[in-house]
């Protein structure tokens, strides 16, 4: 379908659902009596034990039920810092697909603050009624900070889901993909465009996988390295953490030549065939700007590629946060889980590729509504 | 039922149910073409849409359904300030009602914090994913500065239930039980004892209906007059605005002498038959103090009383704010109001009032599951 069709359906769906959740009573009030279990004076008693005894209100409430989405709104999509209104359907979204393929109950919380304080003090504020925070598409850097700051705040789980979600299919996809072109990871190096929540985050679980990965990190200004007269700390961490060895300098294209992946979480259209044709042997691209890759798939083949992958699914290997997210939820509910690991983030990984039994070119991760994957997540969340 | 026995049933059942909302997915989505219209790509022209139209998402987004339950626990039912997990069991209950008697989508937001200006600064960071804010169960007087300053802050109508709620359910069934002994309120002198949430709300309202009315404010020290020498500023107020004469001083006992209405939002066993027998002819006596009353129906009867009204559901004449809220908010988000109006309240009671034909001594409010109690509130509140 066009994406002005695309665009012009969705609307009219949206107008006629008027939101896409709906909070339904979980039990039938029909009676004075079952008003008297569920409300006063009944629920009296609930209050009283769960108030004395707080690990307990997981049971009674729906606390352990349910994942907060929250958003501020300043980097919605590839649409940028719409605020939190344009952020709301967005959440509503991702809150039905929690609830599609995971059956967890989300909540959107979009906030009318971009200050990462006010947005720390007012998660924390809101955490008790919540079993887990999904931060969603909230602007990098301030994201790496104010999730540190939660997940250190808060005894419970807090993922920002742009950075981990993408990280773990990322890892997944390229755990396959290496099977694909029978390499291993350790000997490889990596390309990684795009230094922002996303970029960071797989940078970081790909150099936890495989510690021998040599990752070139590429901004808007070409190769992040060492002879830069000024790098933020995200970026001089990445460094000094030993992520990326920033001994190069140069372009994209300078980067690529010899590098066996291509990892693109950045802006399209910014690599070509020939730039592809520079790689080593059998190279693996991952271009997933969104709605436009870095090259199109077909460009990409004409430069040599083996296997490609995007983030859209009107191309084979759709690399989509939908396989991770879901589960990594549903097994920190399930399994009263208090932080997501790294160690969790491998596992995840791991058990996402490994339900691809027989990966190949046009196959290397498993399908989106495929109802094994988050049952497969959310086992090793625990 | 016993009271052991709804409080263990009460137990079960929020073990079984694990909480008493749901949130589901409004849309079922099964397919990659389903995916691309309720989230990416098909979101983005939805989100862009709303970020420039921002009226529109109250039609485009659950904002327009959606009522956040605020709570800090400090002053739940009549448990006291048993913090937010205590408190998350009656908001969920809350919840449930709102789309039991009003199809409200319902959440309930239960905080770590109880300090005003930090509640005041969280409540609006959340609020633009909702149409309105009902704040329950804050202990006074902090709730009277802390809608306040929500109601100046937010373009989304936000009211203290336990203030305005009581309030307005009080006035229906004040109106009808006037007409029961044939009085005018404004030839009557009501003793309101009790001046914390719902006192306050309730005197006001009382004196807004019934402008000539006599209010004695009574606390746990007696009758609240000028001759003390402290007042606290919402007591003061009470005073300057002319609520309450305050011309007098002495006990309970003295401010119901020749009463004509006595209205009880205090504690349990504060009100004697004695004392009722020295009110005025036909006394009118709502004690709803929760569980136990000020005073017995019984008692009050052997008093004299001619109306008797609890908060029970046990007795004839129980005074619940169900009969209010759901129908305010429902009112509020069909009409996009941004603020409950005094005008507004005064319209909802006298349309509770109105449902009850024929009142009689044994019925002065219609029954809290009348289908059309909320449609006929919803109805004024525009």
């Amino acid at each position: 379908m066009a994406k002005k069709d695309i665009s012009k359906r969705a609307l009219t769906l949206h107008k006629k659902l008027a939101g896409k959740l709906r909070i339904e009573s979980a039990v039938k009030v029909k009676s004075r009596a079952d008003l008297a279990l569920i409300y006063t004076p009944g629920v009296a008693a609930v209050s009283t034990f769960v108030a004395n005894r707080p690990a307990e209100a997981r049971a009674y409430t729906m606390k352990g039920r349910t994942v907060a989405v929250v958003s501020d709104g300043s980097a919605v999509l590839g649409l940028g810092n719409i605020g939190p209104l344009g952020a709301l359907p967005v959440m509503e979204g991702k809150s039905a697909l929690f609830k599609t393929f995971a059956g967890v109950d989300a909540v959107p919380i979009v906030l009318s603050t971009q200050d990462p304080d006010h947005i720390v003090e007012t998660v924390i504020a809101i955490a008790p009624g919540f079993g887990g925070i999904n931060l969603e598409d909230i602007a990098a850097p301030k994201c790496f900070d104010i999730e540190q700051r939660l997940i250190e705040a808060l005894d419970i789980p807090v993922m920002h889901d742009d950075q981990h979600g993408t990280a773990i299919v990322v890892l997944a996809g390229l755990i396959n993909a290496a099977k694909v072109v029978k390499k291993d990871l350790n000997d490889c190096t990596a390309v990684v465009s795009g230094v922002g929540a996303a970029g960071v985050a797989v940078m970081k679980l790909l150099k936890r996988y495989a510690p021998r990965i040599a990752i070139i990190a590429v901004d808007s200004e070409g190769i992040v390295g060492r002879s830069r007269a000024y790098l933020n700390p995200v970026k001089q961490a990445l460094l000094d953490t030993g992520v990326i060895a920033g001994d190069e300098a140069g372009s994209i294209a300078d980067a690529l030549e010899d590098a066996d992946l291509f990892i693109g979480v950045s802006k399209p259209a910014t690599v070509t065939a020939a730039m592809v044709r520079t790689m080593r042997k059998d190279p693996i691209v991952f271009a997933m700007a969104n709605p436009t890759p870095e090259i199109m798939p077909d460009e990409a083949k004409r430069g040599g590629a083996k296997v490609i992958a995007t983030g859209r699914s009107d191309f084979p290997n759709q690399i989509n946060n939908s396989l991770a997210f879901p589960g990594i939820f549903r097994g920190a509910l399930d399994h009263k889980v208090t932080r997501i690991t790294d160690d969790m983030k491998l596992k995840a990984a791991r058990a996402i590729a490994s339900l691809v039994k027989r990966p190949t070119a046009a196959r290397i991760v498993p399908d989106m509504f495929d109802k094994r994957v988050a049952p497969a997540v959310a086992k090793v969340v625990r």
